[in-house]
C-alpha cells in the first residue's frame, strides 16, 4: 500500500466532482473530520489497492457546496477508459459526493495551478420563508434589497483589485491582488443569487463579498462611496462574512492546452 | 401533562409546513421513529406545557418531501396573534422542518376533511448526470423521455377515474375512485418535473403513476393503450413504483369557507 510517486508512467486523470458540503469538513483532508479529498482519496484507494493523492482546484470551507470542482489523479490503472472511473468512483461514494465527468489530461495538468478561473454562486431568499428545501444551499434574509444598487457595487468588482478589505485577519496569501473577470446578482425564479469570477480568491472572500455588499446596499451608500471603502483596503469596513451555507463552487476553468492529452 | 379534549373554547390554528423528508419516516407520528408529524407535536408540548395532537392533510411517506403540507391543531394559547406561532415554532424545529404561515381558522376546520385537493410534483432528471443538491429531491433517469406522449398519458387522467391499477395490492381503502383536476409534465431548468392534482390519493399512488407513465413512454405504447390500461383496474400492467426522494407534497386547496374565521 505505498503511493506511487513517479508519476511519467502514469495516466492523469482530471474529475468534474459535485458535493452537497452540509455534511463535509470542506474539501482539504483531514485526519478526524470527513472531507470531500478524504472521501475521494478512500474510494480511490479501494479501486487502487493503495493509496491515491488528489489536488482540487481549491479548498472549499465546512458547509460550502460544489456543483464543478475539479480535481486531478494520477492511475497506473491502464486497462480502462477515463469515463469509466465515474461509475466506478460513484458505486464506492456516498449520495452528498458525485463524479459528473473524468476525462484523459496532460500528465502535466494540475488542478489548482492551471486554473484561469473560478466561478462561485451564492444565494439568497429574499423577503420570503425558505423552504428547508431551498436553506440548505442558500442564506435567507428577510429583506429586499435593491438589485440595481447591488449590481452598482458589483460592476466595481473588475479587473485587478487589492482584495485586502476581503481578507480574512492574518491571511498568509503572498499578494491579496485578484483579478475579476465579472460579478453581478440576478434573479432565478425567486432566488437572488450572486454569480462571481475571478482567478482566485481569499479564504472566506467571497462570502466577505456577499455580506459586505449586502452591509452596504442596507445603508443606500452611494456607489462611488463603495469604490473608495474596495481601494481603502481597510478590513474594518467590510461588513459581516455571509455563512457557508448558500456558497456554491460553480465552475472552474482551464487553459484550453492542458486539457486535451 | 393531559390533553385538552374540550375543542369549543380553543382556537383552531392551521399551519403551512415545508420539510426535507430525507432524515424522517414520513409525516404520521410513530413511537420510535422521527416523523414529521412527531417532531412537530413535540414542539407544541414544549410551548403548551402539555400534549398537543395535529391533523395532517394527509400522510407523506418515508423520503417523501413537502412544500405545502397543512395541518391543524387546538390551543388553548390565548394571548398571541396565529401568526407568532410560526417564530415560536420555528425556533424549536429542526432546520428540515419548517413552518411556511399560521392562521386562524373556523373552530371545525380540519386539515384532511375538508380539502379539496391535494398537488404534489415528481422531479425527474433525465438524460444527464444530476448534481447531489438535485438527487436529494429527484430521480435520475438515463434517457430522455419523449414529453409530447408523457404529456398524451398524462391527459388521460383527468375526471373521476378508477385508480385500482395504481393500487398497492392489499390497499384498504373504501373505494378507489378518485377525482383528477389535471396532471402534466414540464421542463423546469433542465429538470422534468410531473405535476398532479386529484381530490385524494391512495397510498404510494403518485409513485405508481410516475413509474407506470414512464414505463409504457419507455416501450412508446400509444396513448389509446394506454387509456384501456387505465381502465383496466388490473394492477399487474402497472410499471414499478417510483423512489419516494423525487416526490414532494406541493400544495393542500381547502374550500374558502373553512379558511376564515
Amino acid at each position: 500500500m505505498t503511493e506511487i510517486s513517479d508519476t511519467r508512467f502514469l495516466r492523469n486523470i482530471r474529475l468534474l466532482i459535485a458535493y452537497d458540503g452540509t455534511d463535509f469538513s470542506g474539501w482539504q483532508r483531514q485526519n478526524r473530520n470527513r472531507t470531500v479529498q478524504g472521501t475521494l482519496e478512500t474510494a480511490l484507494e479501494k479501486l487502487h489497492k493503495h493509496s491515491v493523492s488528489t489536488a482540487g482546484s481549491g479548498r472549499t470551507d465546512a458547509g460550502v457546496h460544489a456543483a464543478g470542482q475539479t480535481a486531478h489523479f494520477y492511475t497506473d490503472i491502464q486497462n480502462i477508459q477515463a469515463e469509466r472511473f465515474v461509475p466506478a468512483l460513484n458505486g464506492l461514494l456516498p449520495q452528498d459526493l458525485r463524479i459528473l465527468h473524468a476525462q484523459e489530461s496532460r500528465y502535466d495538468f494540475h488542478a489548482r495551478f492551471d486554473a484561469k478561473s473560478r466561478t462561485y454562486r451564492y444565494c439568497l431568499i429574499c423577503g420570503r420563508r425558505g423552504l428547508p428545501q431551498e436553506l440548505r444551499y442558500g442564506l435567507q434574509i428577510w429583506r429586499r434589497p435593491r438589485l440595481d444598487l447591488l449590481n452598482a457595487y458589483a460592476r466595481l468588482l473588475r479587473g485587478e483589485l487589492d482584495c485586502s478589505v476581503f481578507a480574512v485577519p492574518g491571511d498568509p496569501s503572498k499578494s491579496r491582488s485578484r483579478c475579476f473577470f465579472g460579478a453581478s446578482f440576478f434573479m432565478q425564479g425567486d432566488t437572488l443569487v450572486f454569480e462571481i469570477t475571478a482567478n482566485a480568491f481569499l479564504w472566506k472572500m467571497v462570502r466577505s463579498i456577499v455580506g459586505t455588499l449586502l452591509y452596504y446596499e442596507e445603508k443606500a451608500l452611494p456607489p462611488i462611496e463603495f469604490k473608495y471603502i474596495l481601494s481603502s483596503g481597510d478590513r474594518r469596513l467590510a461588513g459581516p462574512t455571509a455563512p457557508p451555507q448558500g456558497l456554491t463552487l460553480w465552475k472552474v476553468r482551464y487553459y484550453e492546452r492542458f486539457l486535451q492529452k
